[in-house]
């Protein structure tokens, strides 16, 4: 199991946020995520037999957040 | 050129309409976009021998967004 930690722009509201969480939780291979509006952090538990930190990227990119890294 | 109007589900901030816009502005084949955080409305001016309803909903989708219609 892996783990990223990732600093996000554009997030406005606990609206944001929890989409943000949401949309990360539906990837296939993601086993946990969270987000926090108020540090602008994200940090994801994920598999990386079944996905890769390119794609979670681009995911959270396609929802209109940009990743800071 | 065809246009499709939405109710969309999830926004909850003007932040979440921008970055609705931002996201569908980018799809190819869209040629505008309107997004109206009070009326929770859609609006999406497309070009439809390069993009299909379908697609523009799945984009929604993975932003985070429900499309009631």
């Amino acid at each position: 199991m892996s783990r990223v930690e990732w600093t996000i722009d554009g997030m406005t509201c606990s609206g944001c946020s929890s989409r943000l969480k949401r949309v990360l939780q539906q990837i296939e291979g993601v086993t946990s995520a969270e987000v926090t509006l108020e540090t602008r952090q994200a940090a994801i538990h994920f598999d990386q037999q079944r996905v890769n930190t390119a794609t979670l990227k681009e995911r959270v990119e396609s929802a209109g957040f940009a990743v800071l890294v």
